[in-house]
């Protein structure tokens, strides 16, 4: 099931992490960089450092991944007790390690030390709910919230309630993790190991015999699956063959019997003896090529975030989420008032699929960011959806760009939008692009814009409010000083 | 075990075909659009109209994949007999129904009708390649070359020998698939189903049971798949965990006792009864909204395109093959020999990823298309990769777009460059950017580029041959009518 909520500021201020592992980093990273307060508790040592470490990796990861602007970080705290963790919170997130009674326990003290109407939830990625409600009081406030390494990428999260957990605390649940970006899902029936895991260690275990018996090697297994089924299953799942419905009837009719064909034999687990665990390890190594793992695992991430952009440009799947995120940075964005200056649009970041192989950002985002300083100017004026469908909008006819210094993915760029001139129907727009903490700008960028009237593609009159707000902003600007490459044009001088 | 082998004019002039089926006609596709004449056998009713469906699905899949200029296709005839189909080819690929024995014999009445240098191979997805080879006198040419649906936009192409099969035989054939854009992989050891079908199926096994038991609905498996791991085997297999290495060794040592867990015992294959299949077909067909089966059909393509185009911005994987596929099509592209006119660059078509949420290219994009007006002028006065290391190279240091009309995806559109002046260091071009079969341009340009010395990031004059090429192109195009636009600045008239 997948609940549908409405992104109403569903952000907590604060949240406290029981855990700051590989899972407890990930979470810690996700709500720090949507702008949440962390408190961290971890008794191991250099739990900070560590998740520090996944939150740096995230940030740079979430300056390839969008354009949105990125909310002001949230802090990340390290406290000594689960008591002192907790204080002030509205969501206790577990991440112990995979060990019931310890979970237990670690709940049970949660439990105690908070106020009946913080959620608790756990990361757990095969324990029954119901099992780990067993110490706690309030365990109607208590379920499964468990995500997938690395936690600030991936969006899934399952949701799993326990015989006790109260319907709300999993629909309260549901819109806070969307609200951070994920895709909630809540799993029917509570089983062992939920859903994804079950499918993952399914694949996982006819990968291990092919190692073993020396069918294949680990690169090898990789790139079967990623040159082939492995692109699909970034789009959907395996029941999307055939064309759906009938379709998918007659292909499982065709198709399944061979599913029963001798190498279903290969499904128990091998026996993960010193050899072949050694195997395993040198045929992971063997693929290194001298790339540390830091830079691996961002290798990664840009991987993760170009895939994730492919998916948005289509409106699909993980893409849908993203740009459902996306919607809700730019709407917690704050307004720049600045009506006595050029426009500043919100600050952005370079994402990744804006390089080229030098890590430049390409010539032609020059003017996708005139583009965002366009953007900005007609939201300011109030063109809004109701004002596009009934009247209609500018286009660019025009565009004349000065490519001074080289941009980079990940760098973080500001745009100030000057009107240098408007009548009835036109807008002249200068652009001064700007990165963070510099003065001289990367570039500067000039438009024409021409009002088309609703449904006609033809030129037509700025309408009401908006074309007053248009004029006087036009009269305001009008007082600034002209920059002095208005107007230029192209020449050997 | 990949074999590298080099883009030497691997691609066969004409290969047969024998079935045409959704794995033949995906062959056609992939033939055609490379350039290579297919020669199709098929006994069904309707057999060259599906595989010219298919055709036409890849040849608007493939501009929406690749700028890369795309060759003149191939032809497809349908022949009315095998030893009809096989004339003048180099390659014979079977692709009839899943069963030995009408496999065995097809393949003996091909190997007949053969000339014995003519390589021959099976898209079995199953059956080894040693039984195929039965009733075959000259066995050392066949092997198993395994694809996966759609056969025009998945790269992997399984490659597997018989115990008769020659070794120059399958190098022969990986490097025509791999001038096919494929990605070949040879399997060591001859395995029914060989590797990627095993790790699919597995996944596909556990799938249906969370179905069969409720656990899940369809959707719900789609959505576990493609917003969690899915994501991940698009870009690697299950092994990359922990970091590699040693990393790969823990995270096994810690997880991989999971893999016994209750769970497990989900590893057989539920009954696949009249109710079962029904429920399967009817949560397959509640998620169609509507759409038909040539629109899924056609999303599903585009995100294809969009994840490979993502993966290709990272150099990564599959995106690896797509761009060597396109470094060879741009070898292959024919010179354009005018120099007596404007420069043009060969045609392109615009991929997905150029698109916003109307489907017209993003007003950037048009910025991108002047990019391959001056990349094809560089090209030309012989700037390479030697003299860009000694010498340098031209950087855009401004630009000016007249947005004239929209583009669409999939549109094809040529470049026309004219240079307007040059000095030392400076070069001044002029775009004129027309969709196929227009006369009106969608858009002018004009760019001022300036020579950077290699290795200083400041200005210097362009060097040797190189300078005389585009001192004696600048003259030429010196008697060429100066374009109107040509000089033009942005202001409200």
């Amino acid at each position: 099931m997948c609940v549908k909520t409405e992104f109403v500021s569903a952000l907590p201020k604060a949240v406290a992490l029981l855990g700051g592992g590989a899972i407890g980093g990930g979470w810690a990273a996700r709500f720090v960089l949507n702008g949440v307060d962390v408190r961290l508790h971890d008794p191991a040592a250099g739990a900070l450092d560590r998740a520090q470490e996944q939150v740096a990796r995230a940030r740079r990861a979430f300056r390839r991944l969008t354009l949105a602007p990125l909310p002001r970080e949230g802090t990340l705290t390290i406290l000594d007790s689960v008591a002192a963790a907790v204080e002030g919170v509205e969501l206790v997130q577990e991440s112990a390690p995979e060990d019931l009674e310890l979970k237990q326990e670690l709940l049970a003290t949660a439990d105690q030390v908070t106020a009946p109407n913080v959620l608790i939830c756990s990361s757990t990625s095969s324990l029954r709910p119901s099992l780990l409600q067993a110490k706690m009081k309030h365990a109607e406030r208590l379920l499964v919230a468990h995500p997938f390494y690395p936690v600030y990428m991936l969006p899934l999260v399952e949701l799993c309630a326990g015989e006790r957990t109260a319907p709300a605390a999993l629909n309260r649940a549901a819109t806070i993790f969307q609200a951070l970006g994920m895709h909630p899902l809540v799993v029917r029936k509570e089983i062992d190991g939920f859903i994804a895991n079950r499918l993952q260690e399914a694949l996982w275990r006819e990968a291990l015999w092919l190692v073993h018996d020396d069918v294949a090697t680990v690169q090898e297994v990789d790139d079967a699956i990623r040159y082939s089924f492995g692109l699909r299953r970034a789009i959907n799942g395996p029941f999307r063959v055939g064309g759906g419905g009938a379709g998918t009837r007659r292909f499982m009719e065709q198709w399944g019997p061979t599913l029963k064909w001798p190498w279903t034999k290969l499904t128990d687990v091998p026996e993960l003896t010193e050899t072949f665990l050694n195997k395993l390890a040198r045929q992971a190594e063997a693929r290194e090529d001298g790339i540390s793992s830091f830079e691996r695992e961002q290798q990664r991430d840009d991987c993760y975030a170009a895939v994730l952009r492919g998916l948005r440009s289509q409106g699909h799947g993980a893409g849908e989420t993203l740009a459902a995120w996306e919607e809700s940075l730019r709407k917690r964005a704050p307004q720049v008032a600045n009506d006595r200056g050029p426009l500043a649009a919100p600050t952005v970041q370079m994402p990744s699929d804006w390089v080229d192989y030098n890590g430049h950002i390409t010539e032609n985002r020059y003017l996708s960011l005139c583009g965002l300083g366009s953007e900005n100017v007609l939201h300011h004026v109030g063109i809004d959806a109701e004002y596009r469908a009934k009247y209609g909008s500018y286009f660019t006819v025009e565009t004349h760009i000065s490519h001074l210094r080289e941009l980079h993915a990940g760098d973080r760029v500001q745009v100030h939008t000057q009107i240098i001139s408007a009548d009835d129907k036109r807008l002249h727009l200068f652009y001064v692009i700007v990165r963070e903490g510099e003065k001289a700008p990367a570039a500067t960028g000039e438009q024409m814009l021409l009002h088309v009237a609703a449904g006609t593609g033809r030129s037509g009159p700025v309408q009401g409010d908006v074309r007053e707000r248009v004029m006087k902003l036009a009269l305001l600007h009008a007082e600034l000083p002209r920059p002095e490459r208005a107007g230029a044009s192209i020449r050997l001088r």
